[in-house]
């Protein structure tokens, strides 16, 4: 019974996390696509505690996760296209999700060829909105 | 103030959080070295919400994740020795944290030879202690 009322509580509160947790990552993948990878790093929490693990662990605010996709996307053309999909949401806390999807990145054989991987992200709901507090990508 | 007061009452709370989540860790590294995949997999929830991002995604309760092991690791050979390190923990709510850290594996060429990677986990506290709800591992 206490968790049936808990979910019908939650309910309406979780679709709006669902929402606009998939809003954040379709803004985000729209701001790759136009080459704009400041406002791609300002979905990260700008926080010395925000961690990124790729083939390195970057630790740091947007400042440093935007240094490292400078370093690892040089180019416009090394940035290629981005489209997510599998995004699978769930809450862990009315201001915490886990996040996990594939990432498929197009581009030209020349640019590095095409790519694709998963994801982990663990997004916090704060007064700046939903924010990216760790990043798993592989 | 209101933070302070918060941090002061959590104290004693985050110090149990981190031991109890190193002694876990210790105990799977442990299990993993006398060749026991059961217990291994025991630190993981029970439930069909289980995620674990390898290679590719594995979606269950300890038994899913058993029979992924089992594959991935056929042999006591294959398994190796197994060293967790730069383990860090980061509270995200009093029942739930985000752990990160590298795993190495020494295995002899013929099994495979040394490897190793980093983790993402997040582990949940419930009435059994510990779980691990989500791993992301690269």
């Amino acid at each position: 019974m206490v968790r049936r009322l808990f979910l019908l509580r939650w309910t309406p509160l979780l679709f709006a996390q669902t929402d606009e947790v998939r809003a954040l990552l379709k803004s985000s993948e729209e701001a790759w696509n136009r080459g704009d990878l400041p406002a791609f790093a300002s979905a990260y929490e700008d926080s010395s505690e925000t961690t990124f693990i790729g083939r390195e662990v970057t630790r740091g605010g947007t400042q440093a996760i935007l240094e490292r996709y400078r370093r690892t996307y040089p180019t416009r053309d090394a940035m290629g296209t981005l489209a997510f999909s599998e995004i699978a949401i769930r809450t862990l806390a009315p201001d915490l999700v886990l996040t996990t999807g594939k990432y498929e990145l197009k581009r030209t054989a020349a640019a590095g060829g095409a790519t694709s991987g998963r994801f982990t992200l663990i997004l916090r709901k704060s007064a700046a909105g939903w924010k990216i507090i760790h990043d798993h990508s592989s």
